[in-house]
């Protein structure tokens, strides 16, 4: 029985510790988070991406329960395709219970699994473990650090968080609670290292509140808020605007509307009587009273607001005097799909406010200053910094390095790293499987099966289908071979290219057996040919499939 | 004869005027700059994306020159695409007129071309017009904008530009030049709007020397500069940099190689005999007597720092200690190469600094202050914002409007629009054809072709090739379809959906008519029934390419 600690990251995609951590001591294995990650350009096709959990199945048995810390998908949303698998219990607060219940519900798991609400500074006892929640601040409402206790000593994950004294749901970042908590002493701290490279602070979330009123009560016409559909506290803000500024409030797009309902049930959204109206009633009332809260912050194709900007919206176009907030950042990657319904909403006579611009977002991650008053609040021994790319991970060991923490103490580890932390010191001992698995529909494939390279060539080149047929009797071609393109940047003359293919594999099919027993071969040799030929013609290698049929 | 002033931007793709301009004034037509873009990326495949000159075409015999601003891609890369076809004379600056040689030589259209050096100051007569250029600072040496004297009135363009009175090579913005050029008055102004949103001036180049200056010389080891192969101020600024510290300078990349040697020929650069080695000379060396200066600022793919960090450079590998400088900003979209590059190499034991965490660059184009000086030097009737996305082209004009140009003088033009000045002022008056034209290896092809269309569905879904047999005397299917997947996340049986595909076949064969007047629709209609199959099996939507054979 190893009396050490281990700590093992998973499936971060190599953002570590972000969706999916494993802690592990003797017969006992914890998890933290179990999230998605959205696919990559280079991922077309692909839903989502998830953690290859082989791992945890192996030791299916000494996994006692995943901790959720907060609602966001990059920390829950791996649930409905891990459970299945590992039906474990699943602890979380309770706005991300609540977010995680319809997820279940959806997937038709609800039924089967165990879902319990946690309220921070109750101990829940997971074998060798018990575990603490704590209150801190996010962009989602409800979120919290855990604080584990192990035989070797306490464990503190900071979850997603930053430091904010004037939130918005006025429950700051519970400061004292962790310091009680760290009384025992701090054997490992896991941090959030997103804004690692930014120094100073974080702004407050009151800071947005103060420029959405101005904006919303200054605006001649309509006001439309683009956010996402989990920034709650940005939502609040919206609200106490609007009826600051006598408007009413119209809710666009499923999520959102399913997410504000959501909060308000669950308390986490106070909404004045008659503030929030239907689509159709808002379309009646003057424009100046008018507020529209809408999905589409990051461009993604498919939310309200890129189709109100491609004018491909049922219910609503831009009025000239509207006035629209996109209130975020694009996260990388998706900057290109914002600049253009930024464009598009002011070809329209839209008048727009974004980040670049105007004061209309922060973000929910602590800058170095709030990472360093944790790293002295903690007074950690020992350090592993996570939630972030590896530089994000390396500017927050330089902040580590800052107040003292020695460096062979610090770890900067990627996913299926398996540090060991016991009586002789902390080390990286293993590696384990830590891959990720590609979700499509209902299909879930491995990160190394080929179809990616396929599509990446497909999207680049195209594919072209060749089709010969083989005369049984005199082992060349009956006839010239036809060719199908798709997606190929057409070169003048298909059928000159059709017939040098023809001319081709008759001059190789002279020399080559039909027989069935070393077709196969052929057709490889056939198949190779065309390709070649295709390049010398054309200059591009489209992915060609040869059906060649009638080989007797 | 119109006794109007014409001016169409054309083949900008949104950005209007940054790739070609045309000036019309009564049987004369100028064009300024003649450039490429670069392909975003839902446009796979595509090397480069240039005007559609149908409309100068359309005029050829009109066409009295094309005038280059400066010697950057997206202003001169056009040109053996364009010359072909309109065998105008060019007049470009000197080192614009140098790599533009290169250029044409490559094409093979060097001897057929008409390309004439422009000096500052000497006006050219090209039908009603006369050009005169002036010397602008921006991220290539030898920038210039042009005054165009017309029957109607002074039109002034700017060129690309920003206002830098430190300037590596000691020739600012000439600011006097360009007032005298206005003593007579400017009808119209033309200026570069890329960074309208920016308050503030935009910092000299020599900030980035200082800091080059410090980070040579305090690096422990090697030092790797990264940086854009035509910003010669900043190669210049690292020469300068490695002599001040003892150091030499390998280059890196072919195109690294090539400007230099020119740029050293023509005298743009100056270099101390003995401080440029070869790779191999400074393999040899002390590993901080070593500056390497290499392409790959923007994360491209085959670039050599996107090979050293994916550590696939047969010459060049990362040695713990060594210090590289991303000299540059990611183009949007360019973000996420750059990212994984940045991790890549700080994996590798390298130290990284890029824009986000030092003073490692500047941008070569005018913040609002100076957009607002050039108005104001100008004080212009008419004012046309260009070489910007549209929200940057509004914000220019917001500018205009501060300091006092009159809104209905301002014109915020789309590519193709036709703005007409004369007697009774200034107005959109038509729309010429104006979009843009694909390059793919040789080929040309339209932005209207499906080719585009069709990669993206290959990319997202893949192709199945489905291939039947049909039996001319029974009419219906001799065996068992076959099915070739790429690309396709495999559903998990495709023998099964194959025996599905085939039954439905047979359903429909039975009542469809195989006879050849018929058969395409009824090869059509199988078409559509494999793929709703597909759908209904799947979730997906794979192109679908119905290979059906013996069909009598």
């Amino acid at each position: 029985m190893p009396s050490s600690l281990r700590v093992v990251p998973l499936g971060g995609l190599g953002e570590i510790g972000k969706n999916m951590m494993a802690l592990e001591y003797g017969d006992d294995i914890v998890v933290i988070d179990c999230g998605v990650l959205f696919p990559e350009e280079d991922m077309p096709g692909v839903d989502l991406v998830i953690p290859d959990i082989t791992y945890l199945l192996e030791n299916a048995h000494r996994v006692r329960a995943i901790l959720i810390t907060h609602g966001h998908e990059d920390h829950t949303g791996a649930l409905p395709y891990v459970l299945p698998r590992l039906n474990v219990p699943v602890y979380a607060p309770r706005l991300a219970h609540g977010l995680i219940r319809v997820k279940l519900l959806q997937h038709h798991l609800l039924e089967d699994s165990e879902l319990e609400v946690v309220e921070p500074g109750y101990p829940i006892p997971l074998g060798s473990f018990e575990a603490e929640f704590f209150r801190v601040c996010h962009s989602i409402p409800d979120s919290m650090g855990i604080l584990i206790r192990t035989p070797v000593g306490a464990v503190l994950h900071t979850g997603d968080f930053k430091i904010d004294h004037t939130p918005v749901d006025g429950m700051p970042t519970s400061l004292g609670s962790m310091a009680k908590l760290c009384e025992g002493g701090i054997l490992l701290l896991l941090s959030d290292s997103t804004y690692a490279e930014l120094p100073g602070y974080t702004l407050s979330e009151r800071v947005v509140g103060e420029a959405l009123h101005r904006v919303i009560a200054e605006a001649p016409g309509r006001v439309l808020v683009a956010t996402f559909a989990s920034l709650i506290s940005r939502m609040q803000q919206v609200f106490n605007a609007a009826a600051a500024s006598g408007r009413h409030v119209a809710l666009v797009g499923r999520s959102m509307l399913d997410n504000v309902n959501m909060s308000i049930q669950m308390g986490y959204l106070s909404v004045a009587d008659g503030l929030l109206v239907s689509l159709s009633e808002a379309r009646r009332l003057e424009h100046d009273r008018v507020v529209l809260l809408t999905t589409g912050s990051q461009g993604e194709p498919t939310s309200a607001l890129a189709r109100i900007a491609n004018q491909d919206h049922r219910e609503i176009s831009i009025i000239p005097g509207d006035t629209v907030v996109i209130s975020a950042t694009p996260i990388p990657g998706n900057e290109l799909s914002v600049s253009r319904i930024i464009d598009n909403l002011f070809r329209q006579g839209a008048r727009v406010l974004y980040d670049r611009v105007a004061f209309v977002h922060v973000h929910g991650h602590a800058s170095a200053e709030e990472l360093k008053l944790i790293l002295n609040l903690t007074s950690p021994k020992y350090f592993v910094p996570v939630h972030g790319e590896h530089r994000h991970l390396l500017a927050h060991t330089a902040l580590a390095k800052d107040v003292g923490i020695p460096g062979e103490n610090t770890f900067v580890l990627e996913d299926g790293d398996v540090l060991e932390i016991g009586e002789d010191g902390g080390h990286v001992v293993d590696s384990v499987p830590a891959g990720h698995v590609f979700v499509e529909r209902n299909t879930l494939w491995s990160s190394d099966s080929p179809v990616l390279r396929e599509r990446w060539r497909l999207s680049r080149d195209g594919v072209m289908v060749v089709t010969m047929k083989v005369d049984e009797f005199t082992g060349l071609l009956a006839d010239t071979p036809e060719i199908v393109c798709r997606g190929v940047a057409q070169p003048t003359d298909i059928t000159g290219l059709a017939e040098k293919v023809g001319h081709a594999a008759d001059v190789l099919l002279e020399k080559a057996s039909i027989e069935p027993d070393v077709w196969a071969a052929t057709k490889a040799k056939l198949d190779q040919l065309v390709g070649e030929l295709v390049y010398k013609e054309t200059g591009r290698r489209p992915m060609i499939v040869l059906v060649a049929t009638e080989a007797p």
